[in-house]
């Protein structure tokens, strides 16, 4: 008595998405995976891409290539617009009806400038492979462009020295150690400007770095920024930013590379869901990772608020993953006609940040671990959850040539030409 | 009694520039390279980061750090504009003044497309890694959109699966080769487009491939491409693109993704100096590599046109490369009040193109080399010819890896979000 096999409709393909969507490798169901791009990042590396210790191949890897021995799953690279509840089906952007019968929603968070969308422009945040790039081709053009002007005015030279990263959370703080040693290693190359002219300024609001940490794993780092040479700000709080100046509640900065690490806010599949969201669009869940009122819809990873003993899971990717296999499972005995389990329950085994070469703070189940033996640690942990080998494989690779030569080696500069047919060289 | 050490200018880093700026590097003058790029690319092999087999960063590296050790060289990133010959001055886009003793002009070629330039949009060519990187995109997506419609439109997904290269000169040749060895790979991940329509369709307005190689090493290169499903059409002029379509003296063919690999001219250095050109921009230059009526400003490379025994030279990496070397010894032999070497001779060391795995053709000192032996002296020669020990290394571990495991490691779709703030995944 053979079933007619469901079909499971998960949009996103993030640490979320791509967990659930293994996990049912072997259920009989029939699976679609649709992406608006047609890789999955590993997001938490994103930062090294930005900083041209990484390429962006050795963090991202087609989401066609890792499935493509899943033969119940499909994927299709395409931008959701919408999803009718009523009807059961999810559309696209080129105009694609995909029905589901049950949906897993795990479409991630993007950048919130809390309302000052105007920031934007001055202050880029870092979700995307793309965002990475253009980063990393403003922060390597700033040099150049500093060594342009240094003779003819050197105001304008320190300004394109100097770096503001907004936000002390890990993001924020692995970004500005590692432009701190980009600083340092580029520095070399340039014949005029000044290495005491190189600036990295961390703003935080808060009373101190990395917030989600322990208080003297937050000293640690702070003591391991200013080794580097960043400046950390903290109780500072931004009250304006347009193109070279940030200003804030104490002072003005003149800057010409600002970048956000502030603040995240919910995919809009709230939106298309009509589900009441919080302030921020998270969609809140219950125990089993579904919006009140729904039997066949998952919202998980950064799109969802799920509260674990009173307080909201915070947006990492460990939770993501584990949220991601929870719902891959339960739908899978719900399939085979078991009985799945009851609760989702978050596994935390901690929190690591690296603020630079040699240097990480770690608070992995209960133990602290700190300098270079936390950087190890980083180290491991990231290649291990890499996927792939081959990525694994040059990633350390890559690392281990940056680490014995401090050279890095994917210092390029992109940019598209103004007129494609304009000639290669100058 | 000391010399004032005299100015030269060098625009452009490509194989020429640089190799001027290297063979200077004891000499005792002031150098400074402008280019607008910041790296040096290694356009042989560009078509492999257009056909996802290479990352950027490994055929490319920043100019500064190729002459980190040169203290007599600075590196300038900036776009030229100008050149004025009365008072020896360079113009940058950004306002800068060179002033020069001795200028070199080594700033390559584009894209033509013999007037019609409004075949520019539908038909690309490849010489920045933008150019390889938006290639990449466009044939990535192009796979992903005939998985989208293939149900609903068996017509439009044929035409997403066919590619069309114009021109079989070694890039064309080289290009048809590696985007029939990327359908073969990808399609074991799609799960309904059928194999079958792939079509690579190479066009050639000559009677033969290769036009530039021996009768015998022309076939081979036929018969090696047809081995890998490549139609090659020879004898066939284009005689319109437009989106979607293709349309010879012959017939016309449905196509989404159109290569052009058929024309170059070079960069305006001409106009900037006021002299006569060839019909595609070329500057003639004589036995010393200076235009008609000046001491003091040499062309080379892609930019120049240099007769050898009645024959223009090619624009090929090797000529570029002697062409700077020649320029680098003579104005070191002057600086050091030598008598430099009278005339510029090329070395014609033969010719490589390589076909695909385990096939190239080559014709090395008069010596014919076909087959896995081709491609193996086609391999080791454009790794020896890599600049850096780095990227020689990862290089080769990327062929490698491909060759064991027939995995293309960039299948990175990269496409700037329309929203730069919409959601990671849709």
């Amino acid at each position: 008595m053979p079933q007619v096999r469901r079909n499971v409709v998960i949009v996103g393909a993030g640490f979320g998405g791509l967990s659930a969507a293994r996990e049912l490798a072997k259920a009989p169901v029939n699976i679609t995976i649709i992406d608006q791009q047609n890789h999955h990042l590993f997001q938490p590396l994103l930062y090294q891409v930005a900083t041209a210790s990484l390429t962006p191949a050795e963090i991202a890897v087609p989401i066609r290539h890792v499935l493509r021995s899943q033969n119940n799953a499909q994927v299709i690279m395409d931008r959701v617009v919408g999803v009718d509840t009523k009807s059961q089906n999810v559309t696209t952007e080129s105009g694609r009806t995909v029905p589901y019968d049950t949906l897993v929603v795990a479409t991630g968070a993007r950048h919130s400038y809390f309302g000052k969308d105007q920031w934007a422009d001055h202050a880029p945040g870092l979700k995307t492979l793309s965002d990475a790039l253009a980063l990393r081709e403003k922060i390597l053009t700033a040099f150049e462009k500093a060594e342009i002007v240094v003779d003819s005015d050197p105001e304008a030279a320190k300004r394109f020295q100097t770096f503001v990263v907004i936000g002390a959370g890990p993001t924020g703080v692995e970004m500005a150690g590692a432009i701190a040693e980009l600083a340092q290693s580029v520095m070399r190359d340039f014949r005029k400007i000044d290495k005491a002219n190189n600036r990295i300024i961390l703003l935080e609001g808060g009373p101190r770095v990395l917030p989600s940490f322990a208080q003297d794993l937050s000293q640690r780092a702070e003591a391991d920024l200013q080794a580097l040479g960043v400046e950390v700000r903290t109780g500072t709080m931004v009250t304006d930013i347009v193109a070279g100046k940030v200003t804030t509640d104490q002072d003005s900065i003149a800057a010409e590379t600002v970048i956000w690490a502030a603040g995240v806010q919910a995919s809009p599949a709230g939106k298309w869901l009509s589900l009441p969201v919080t302030g921020s669009g998270h969609v809140p869940v219950d125990a089993t990772l579904r919006p009140q009122g729904f039997e066949n819809v998952y919202v998980i990873g950064d799109t969802a608020r799920h509260e674990a003993d009173g307080t909201a899971l915070p947006g990492i990717a460990p939770v993501a993953k584990q949220m991601g296999i929870y719902v891959g499972r339960r739908l899978a005995a719900l399939a085979r006609g078991q009985t799945p389990s009851k609760r989702f329950r978050y596994s935390d085994a901690g929190a690591l940040a690296t603020i630079g070469r040699n240097s990480a703070v770690a608070d992995i189940y209960g133990m602290k671990v700190k300098g270079f033996a936390g950087w190890l640690l980083w180290g491991a942990a990231h290649v291990y959850f890499l996927i792939g080998f081959k990525n694994r494989l040059f990633v350390m690779l890559h690392w281990l040539w940056l680490y014995v030569t401090w050279q890095r080696g994917v210092r390029l500069i992109m940019h598209r030409e103004p007129d494609r047919h304009a000639e290669r060289t100058s």
